[in-house]
């Protein structure tokens, strides 16, 4: 299944390769003759030879620098009352942003990676301003309870679009990308996606979002439930209509973006509830690109963990973040990086003279 | 309890102070006007809050540069076969922390953090190399199981000695300390250390170290519970005598670091069962280091959560590492980093012009 025959989503998910088997096994090699007790530095292990496997080479490509990649979109599903943010703060949090005040500025800057925001569908008209790339395919999604959010051909168009910035931002230079988001309301979606693509109820995968209260948190797992009955056929027609059915422009937009750097041959660091929903997405489209994928943070949603478990996925962090942005990712850059350069920088028990157990 | 009434550490353990409510206030009340959902920051939040407490001064001050003090002890214990590695490895591995291959080193240039190597009880003699400090205590503690593993008053020498490093690593810059280890055999005195400070068997405490098999893991559970029953009037006679009779000459030498990192203000990151030992002998002579302290990794080791436990500790990191070093301590810096850097450069809703839920 491909969004488009000849469009940037379509070639990247064609490119995908399995993982480079000769880079993995040099690496799992390797880690045996470092100087540690086998097994000894627990998962950085595995995720080191992985990302020789993703790199191609052993020791594995620095995933230095990164880059972050906000996609910003609103949500028709806010006039449900699923969130109390007004929806204004979509596009206040954008200004926030490029201005370099928000927690994944914060984070970023500390990770030495460069933020894009990129604005798929916020429903308000954005100023041109420093850092803020403007490809907004429609003001907003429609409500999903009433309609499906946007058009396949919408769907397609951001796929497009988040492939492309992937594609931008590796060729000039980033070498580990992040996915990050803002969408007022955009837990819902997520949840009705993730719902859809694992086979969990709306009960199972609906959570307090920037939390909710327990009435407005019932409310927003009947919109999720109604979603799905309203949209069954589109669910069982597949992953495209699916996405278009019940997803956000950001969305559709991440699983395009973790297409495209998956497809460039760089680790994609993904976290949140929205981005899991996002790599659903990108799953069932594309579905070699798991392997090139990290899993940065456990968000606190139930339906964070689902996703997880459905991808096969076990994140770095668990530290009880529900921020989205890109945070948890970020957060997680350092450990990536660290699971490189122990490859690529550890002396081996013959070349430090080191004596082997016995 | 003091370890000797006029050393650095007797001084540091008095210099201890309660947490900076005033910044604790206000720290508390500028998370809730950062431009985030109240709490979505999750665990970062609180060690923001707990960093400016320990620094004094809300925003908090940075925890960088961070310093790492790798110390190091040879343990008599190792003639009761609880470990497959020849004792020699342990001033093999000094060699290869001071050439800059070991795995601490690899991971402490990622984080910007100098390493400094101490000797206070390796068996053999070590040549003088850049980046090693001689202050070896005796060569080697006693075999626990047939004596004391040390005197108090080598106990209170390695305590005095582990106060000055990080005082003169506090002195030269380092705003954040780490506390590394390096003893082949040394998780066999930290299960002991650990059995007696927080009630728990030997059987419940003992793990597998660097991996050992099934028969090597009850010998050494076995040797645990021989040294607990040998060394009772020791145990009963307070931390400092449990600390001589169970410990390791590094790992009193990591308890005295922890207390004069706490004295000189900065947080001090620990991680690993060898430092969890060490901990809990800092925390039964001077109480107040527990809050000064971030637990960074949750070893492995069944007694690293036994001990983290009755700290009322929570670590950062959970990535299966059983390296010991500072391995994990040194993972975890970045995130102790992002805590404070959340504080100082976020902006608020009111700066950002963002609006506030409903």
């Amino acid at each position: 299944m491909r969004a488009d025959e000849d469009g940037p989503f379509a070639k990247a998910a064609v490119a995908l390769s399995p993982l480079h088997a000769t880079a993995i096994a040099d690496a799992t090699a390797l880690q045996g003759r470092l100087t540690k007790p086998a097994g000894a530095l627990g998962r950085l292990e595995a995720l080191g030879i992985r990302l020789a496997g993703i790199g191609g080479v052993c020791p594995p490509p620095l995933p230095a620098p990164a880059a972050v990649a906000v996609f910003a979109a609103d949500h028709g599903v806010v006039a449900q009352g699923v969130t109390p943010w007004p929806q204004e703060v979509t596009a206040q949090m954008v200004a926030n942003f490029c201005a370099g005040g928000a927690a994944i500025n914060v984070l970023a800057r500390q990770a030495g990676a460069e933020v894009v925001v990129v604005d798929v569908g916020v429903a308000t008209e954005l100023d041109e301003r420093p850092g803020l790339r403007r490809h907004k395919v429609r003001a907003g999604t429609a409500d999903v309870t009433t309609g499906p959010a946007m058009t396949v051909d919408e769907a397609r168009a951001a796929l497009d679009i988040g492939c492309q910035v992937a594609a931008d931002l590796v060729a000039g230079g980033a070498r580990c990308l992040v996915t990050g988001e803002m969408g007022i309301g955009n837990t819902t979606p997520s949840a009705a996606l993730i719902a859809a693509f694992t086979g969990r109820t709306a009960a199972e995968v609906t959570g307090r979002g920037t939390g909710i209260d327990d009435a407005m948190l019932a409310r927003k797992a009947q919109v999720v439930a109604a979603a799905l009955v309203l949209h069954a056929d589109a669910i069982a027609a597949g992953p495209l209509p699916t996405l278009a059915a019940l997803g956000g422009l950001e969305i559709a937009a991440m699983a395009g973006f973790i297409v495209g750097g998956a497809a460039a041959g760089v680790p994609v660091v993904v976290d949140g509830v929205v981005a899991n929903a996002a790599l659903l997405s990108a799953a069932a489209l594309a579905p070699g690109v798991v392997d090139r994928c990290v899993a940065g943070h456990r968000s606190t949603e139930p339906g964070a963990a689902a996703a997880l478990a459905h991808l096969g996925l076990e994140p770095l962090l668990d530290l009880g973040l529900r921020l989205g942005e890109g945070s948890g990712a970020c957060l997680a850059l350092p450990l990536v990086e660290a699971a490189a350069r122990i490859l690529g920088e550890m002396a081996t028990f013959d070349s430090a003279g080191v004596a082997e157990k016995g």
